[in-house]
């Protein structure tokens, strides 16, 4: 499998490639059009330096830049103000400059943080995403949300800024541990069932050639999945409306996450779980007919993501859900399903939500 | 004085009005318009707050909007990522949404860290500037350039976010101090200087009178000011070019305040000691007339601003100045002036930078 996919995020004077393959991440020609300075500072941690840290800097190399390395460590945990500082620290003492390029190599959490450094640092410089976890490559480096936790609520500190490109390496996920290979599935899923029936029956059938980590299954599902959310995107950058759609499962995931301590589940796990009983209060308003929802179910179970919810109380779940960053004066709004590829965005009956709750546990 | 005058920053879709008079913080008509939300956090800080928060919050009340007020310590020395913390922590505690309108009451430090929360949180949410110093009126509330500063360096880490509207009120001029006035001179001055020579003429027939708080004299700097500034906003509000030309006197007069150490000097009257400098080296490179310069000097004078530059070290105010945000990969800028109402943007040649900093001192 040595064919390079381009999917291309249309946004105007803000638009980009993605370019999904193999072994991209050694190669010069995909980093040379997007480095405009004299300088580059690669953002990465200690799991992802060791793996492709050198294969990166060696395809910088030939380009005659001034490389530096940032290297934070490890998890979720460290997604917040305090690790963001080590990454200003870093581009000042080395002098970075406006003009200056910083290369995101990592998961999600590297994706979000370098982002929004990127976005802050002299009120903004260009950067480049090197995905390396399917999650970040399905979802966090498609529209260009940036940022950081806070310990009251998941990304509330953060940007909007886009890469200079994004290179998805499919190759970097045969190094995935499986769980994180799982947390990427479930955005799959979730990209599938809120926007493409085709898509998700497509998933259905080659769930297990995902869960193998087959190359060819696993490119398909990224230029799916990237293509659908850079048309949602596309058509709402700034989340003013249909955007939302893209947080199926997230009302709930996100009090998940916030509620066991950020890192205890990964972000796709609760992603899972959140579809779950989102389609279990979708099926509850009438919404959604019981054997979609169990066709979702199985294909969540199919690809080993949880689907019961922790035991938070289900008081806890409401407060946790009220800061969420699409609810308005306390209101929460959630994003239903009606079938797969429709969604609905609405408030929820009390007696409803709490029954979700109750039969999640 | 009564009359109310209103400048408008021509942004397209981010356009805002400038509202310039005196008593203007008392008037709920002026700040309803700009409230959507059913929220407002006010951010001030100790000194301002029991001069101004009562009067805010009074026309506040009839809004019927929930007001909390975040009160932080006063000084540039508290611009940095901890005290922003403090604003997320009271916005994250009481539960503030992304149609929360954050008002910063306060000085140019007020505005640029309550403007960069209002840029970050939820990743953006309104805000409306009440600049209470003649600096923050005439400077930092025209432009949307918002942020923080960083041990090696000021306002390094930040962002472009336009206010909803600019509520410049003279009558809070009277309760500034001395030095606080002066300082804001120094950018009325540069604002001359640099774009209007008929505007600069009057500066230097009014310099007494603004000396004095007079109403009339600082409602004409004010307005003339912001006029001339958003006039270059709006031609480049990104900093590609022609805005650079309000760094004048700021590349000097940034590695003084760094040099010092934030809040040693005010930043108006780092401003004043680097605009001479900067006329110094305009004269020096073959640019300025002897005359100008000495003119130029003689207001910086008359308005109580220091000409004399500290003794940091000449090495150490170029290194201070190799990571100014102009710089490129180490190369410093220069705003040098031809006449007034003319500029140009350069690099120096160190011979005549080293004799501008040996007669700086």
């Amino acid at each position: 499998m040595d064919r390079m996919i381009t999917v291309n995020v249309e946004l105007g004077e803000r638009a980009y490639p993605i370019h999904i393959g193999a072994d991209l991440i050694g190669q010069t020609a995909l980093f040379a059009p997007h480095i405009a300075g004299s300088s580059v500072t690669i953002v990465t941690n200690t799991t992802v330096d060791p793996l492709y840290g050198d294969t990166l800097r060696a395809a910088l190399a030939p380009l005659g830049k001034q490389v530096s390395t940032v290297i934070l460590p490890d998890g979720e945990a460290h997604k917040n103000l305090a690790t963001l500082n080590l990454i200003f620290d870093a581009l000042l003492g080395s002098r970075a400059d406006r003009k200056t390029t910083l290369i995101a190599l990592g998961g999600g959490v590297i994706g979000d943080m370098t982002g929004f450094a990127a976005a802050c640092y002299m009120r903004g410089v260009p950067f480049i995403q090197v995905p390396t976890t399917l999650l970040s490559q399905v979802d966090s480096s498609v529209g260009g949300k940036t940022g950081i936790n806070h310990p009251l609520g998941k990304n509330m500190i953060g940007a909007f800024y886009q890469p200079q490109a994004v290179i998805a390496d499919i190759g970097a996920l045969r190094t995935l541990p499986a769980r994180e290979l799982a947390a990427g599935v479930a955005e799959v899923i979730k990209t599938g069932a809120i926007a493409d029936a085709g898509f998700f029956n497509w998933i259905e059938a080659n769930i297990d050639a995902l869960n193998r980590c087959e190359p060819e299954a696993l490119t398909e599902a990224v230029k799916r999945s990237c293509e659908i959310k850079a048309s949602v995107v596309a058509q709402d950058e700034r989340e003013g409306g249909l955007r939302a759609i893209l947080n199926f499962g997230h009302t709930f995931g996100h009090a998940i996450e916030a509620g066991l301590g950020y890192g205890e589940w990964l972000h796709g796990e609760a992603v899972g779980c959140g579809m779950a009983m989102a389609a279990d209060l979708s099926v509850r308003m009438g919404y959604l007919e019981e054997a979609a929802r169990r066709r979702l179910v199985d294909v969540i179970v199919a690809a080993h993501l949880p689907t019961r919810a922790p035991a938070l109380g289900e008081a806890h779940y409401v407060e946790l859900m009220q800061v969420d960053k699409k609810a308005e004066a306390g209101a929460i709004k959630f994003i239903l399903l009606k079938r797969f590829g429709e969604t609905l965005i609405t408030q929820a009956p009390d007696a409803e939500v709490h029954a979700t709750l109750a039969a999640a546990v």
